[in-house]
């Protein structure tokens, strides 16, 4: 049977080949051996600090207490804190920073791999996705004392960190952020921090925006500094990004003592990532009255109007990251549902002469349609998973590739966020709803794991940019930036592995097919964009993107099956090849029924009255 | 804007013109004015008693406490007592039922149209579902005093009813029963309740089966007799049908003041679906000692070895049952996200120059893709509406229309029945992630309802009969019955709408599509059975009922459209005849993939050796 740490290694090693990675300077240290130990250590920590707890954190969700100086605190169970005190204790948080701010230089690829052990024990617990991203935010854009002071005690987990963008009246709109930073005092350019500014504003769906896991929480919070008529600019143009800390820090790192203005308004009760703290937080409202007076103190990163554009250093990873939860939680159900089939007995084989009563049951695994369900289960997320890792050697390229080879992983990577943000988020949740399908009854209890998987998994189409962002963004920008470069570098790589597959007789049917596939998607990009005209053009954007998506798919499962050698009979290669052709056989022909719309533009939806609904 | 009640009206009426129904003698005390006197009440009670507490159920769900006995007790919101008065009190209990045992001879379609606002309002408080379906089954298969004492005081709302089928090592495998009726004493063929005899087993999964809404709970319960040897026989025909009421009855319906010997062993607390009670049942377990002896009191229904046969006369209301109630939840997202994608301000129209920041926020209805999230939502519930009331009509079809037409509803019915109860608990079920994609972060929050309708939205896929088990009956059994006869009279259904359509000049467009989807199922029949194997025909059982239910659902939709009027530009006639584009454009093309593996017998599935997961 594959497990999660095989399906890695396979992927890392025989199809990924990240050893020689090795071979770069910056990795040079490394070896299969220090990656092995760096897996070992998160599957272990994962086993033992996570997965135990995943229900309990789900039952136990946080709430809120009032605390002796009059402002909410919010009580987690005390496993959290251990997992958190475990995974920080790992070194896992600053694995791929430099030596010289205590990091291991490891590989994203490894990173990424070594995360999802977490995701499968345990997703709303969490790893360090957003206290990392914001770091390496600060890492690529702060001053060399705001890395110091915020971003290395985010690495080593005395501080965590948080991305504060939604507003209650602008969620996915962020040109309406109506968070407004005014300069502290005349001498606002003097802190040694950074430009120092008073916030002030509310942010919505801020997860882990309070909690007591970390001695602080370093916000980072998108707000406009108004001009000097008090007007801000509208758009997103208009926008900074701003250091907050919840506890002011002076310049050694250490808290002041001193509170920020920065108050817990309240908790969002979710559906389920219950483990995680999300939470609405009021800014400067006067709670706190930071040396002397309300407002949250803040300190610009880079430069005034540049915000977003920081941000999304910290938004991309993000959306790899959601790819990659996505993908745990779908191979978590998963692997439920195949224990479980394995050991559940119910009913019989059909026969030439019916069923026959007299036979003891056999185990549920052995009906055609609960193979179904694990192979369309199987092929959903291992293809996933290829996908996520891919991207992050992608990351990898960009990181330490020639300058030619980072500027094409630069671009490739454009295209495929959207991919890897929306793809799993949707797959997955079809793999989790047959995780609990393939349970019947059971699995509609909150006595088995996968429906606590299924709604966890629904909070992926929606955080981190929703499906429908990805869709414009991919159709409306990535596909056609650059003069469609990005999507002509794609398609050399797709064309690459179609030619290495056509010389595998028995891969011959997928790559003709493949071709088919990446023909079509081609021109049904050319004929969305055929009038210029981006309401015609985006009307259909979804549907595009899952037809893109699965092009990419059927792409990543015929490359990473010319890393299983031709004609190998082991169980787990007979795996991929079956997961494989399923994606062929049951998920790509699916593709003309989304392209159909994008390539007649299709206008039903977009001309359909408000008063007809 | 379309809302339930004008939708019944236009589907009821204009549609399938179900005043006709006044014409034949059961029903000619009926007139238009009686169908809506019937609406309105039930739409009034489902508002005033269902709708308020449907959040409320949720939260408060079923608890136990232990009663003096010592037996296990639960506990209800008060709210759920209150709503199953105002039901059983508006005589809906009865309202098919004929005059002389109290009814008002309603048509079917008219009781299963008014009994939607029920599953809008709150699905899992309830209507009487499950209590009707029991009396119906007894008022067919028992005798004069088993319908009086029994059935005749469900229908009044004193009791309420069960069906006992699962055990928890026999899910859906009913072969495995293991519950025993032994003869009760020499003279067990003397009470005139019916043949007595003692049960002892376990059955799962058993809705509503204990609470204290009524005065008592029958339950209606499958065992085996064993014959002189001690042994059952293996498989269905074994398998018999009990009368087992929670408190003994006399023979003039009143309670003896004797429990029988049935007890709650526990609760299965759910993903959704909470305002109903599910419970583990111990018969006869000693717990009471009804005449002085261990052993449940159950009376004989029908014949011994025909209790299946019996059951299914309550299985196949009960499965458009599901059908219905997944239609309900899918408009009460659809109704939802409506109301909410109408006021929520959020991001503004594309223009040839991109977004204008400096203009204010539009509602998010504007957008092009949320009015696809909501005419996919609408194509998919108010089709699943019509399909279900067309269904509805078979049913009074079967039982008061000419021999001829009576026999060719029962075999259309048959056709039909696993597409009425499959194709909405899976459409339905995406609508109702729709309408959660379209409230954004909102919608996976408990402070608005469309995550309750997804939670309670996923059981209908499992209950009364899972998904794969309505696609090996409608495949394996359903389609070839009778030489095939039920498969060539809806083909004859849907090709007079094709003909129908041809001779308008807008419909033709989908009437072509429609008779291509036809041709290409009917093939696809074929070419499943080609080899006359089961297994290698019923392999992809489930992408066959897949596709056949898109088929379906097209042809609802054009035979829908011949009701609108040509040209009609009413804001609802306009809705509808978008909803059906909606379908014909985007849904029905998804027909060619389903089909490809079916019409291959693809064996990728059923040849992927269990170590290959």
């Amino acid at each position: 049977m594959s497990s999660l740490r095989s399906t890695l290694d396979f992927l890392l090693h025989d199809w990924l080949k990240v050893a020689q990675l090795n071979e770069r300077t910056r990795f040079s240290d490394h070896s299969r051996e220090t990656f092995d130990a760096v897996l070992d250590t998160c599957e272990r920590i994962a086993r033992e600090k996570y997965a135990p707890f995943n229900r309990l954190v789900d039952t136990e969700e946080p709430r809120t207490v009032i605390d002796a100086d009059g402002s909410l605190r919010v009580v987690l169970p005390e496993a959290t804190k251990a997992a958190w005190q475990a995974y920080a204790g790992s070194g896992m948080l600053t694995a791929a920073q430099d030596y010289d701010v205590g990091g291991m230089q490891l590989p994203y690829t490894v990173e990424a791999a070594a995360g999802s052990f977490f995701g499968v024990a345990s997703v709303s617990i969490g790893g360090g996705l957003l206290t990392i991203g914001n770091a390496n935010l600060l890492m690529a854009h702060g001053t060399n004392l705001q890395k110091q002071v915020f971003a290395l005690n985010e690495f080593n987990g005395r501080f965590s960190g948080t991305m504060c963008l939604s507003e209650p009246q602008a969620g996915s709109s962020l040109s309406d952020v109506a968070t407004r930073a005014i300069p502290d005092g005349d001498n606002y350019q003097a802190d040694p921090l950074g430009p120092r500014y008073r916030l002030k504003g509310n942010k919505m769906w801020i997860s882990a925006g309070e909690h007591e896991l970390t001695e602080n929480i370093v916000h980072l919070v998108l707000a406009k500094i108004p001009g000097p008529d008090g007007r801000t600019v509208p758009g997103t143009r208009g926008i900074s990004l701003f250091i907050v800390p919840k506890k002011l820090v002076g310049i050694d790192g250490q808290l002041t003592g001193e509170r920020n203005d920065v108050a817990l308004a309240g908790l969002n009760h979710k559906l389920g990532w219950r483990g995680t703290t999300n939470t609405l937080l009021n800014f400067g409202e006067g709670k706190f009255q930071p040396q002397g007076k309300a407002g949250a103190i803040g300190y610009l990163v880079g430069k005034p109007g540049e915000g977003l554009r920081c941000m999304f250093h910290m938004m991309n990873e993000a959306r790899i990251g959601i790819g990659m939860a996505a993908t745990a939680l779908g191979l978590a159900g998963y692997y439920a549902s195949l224990d479980y089939a394995k050991s559940r007995p119910q009913g019989r084989p059909l026969g030439p002469a019916g069923k026959d009563a007299a036979q003891p049951q056999v185990r549920i695994i052995e009906h055609a349609d609960v193979k179904r369900m694990l192979l369309a289960q199987k092929s959903y997320c291992e293809g996933s998973l290829a996908l996520m890792l891919y991207c992050a050697r992608l990351v990898d390229e960009q990181h330490t590739g020639t300058p030619e080879d980072a500027d094409e992983a630069r671009l490739l990577l454009e295209v495929l966020t959207p991919i890897a943000k929306s793809w799993p988020s949707e797959n997955c949740l079809e793999a989790n709803s047959l995780a609990i399908q393939i349970h019947g009854g059971y699995g509609y209890t909150r006595d088995f794991p996968v429906e606590q998987y299924w709604r966890d998994q629904r909070l992926n189409m929606i955080h981190e940019g929703t499906h429908g962002i990805q869709a414009t963004d991919l159709l409306g920008r990535k596909v056609v930036m650059e003069g469609g470069k990005g999507l002509q570098l794609l398609a050399g790589r797709v064309n690459g592995t179609i030619e290495r597959a056509m010389q595998r007789p028995e891969l011959a049917g997928h790559a003709n097919a493949l071709a088919k596939a990446l023909q079509h998607v081609g021109a049904a990009t050319k004929a969305a964009w055929a009038t210029g005209e981006p309401t015609a053009a985006l009307a259909n954007a979804v549907p595009y993107m899952q037809a893109f998506g699965h092009m990419v798919l059927g792409w990543t499962w015929l490359d990473v099956l010319l890393a299983v050698p031709a004609g190998a009979q082991d169980a787990a290669s007979i795996g991929r090849v079956h997961a494989a052709r399923y994606f062929f056989h049951y998920e790509l022909p699916k593709l003309g029924a989304w392209l159909k719309v994008v390539e007649t533009r299709d206008p039903t939806c977009a001309e359909t009255p408000e008063e007809a609904f």
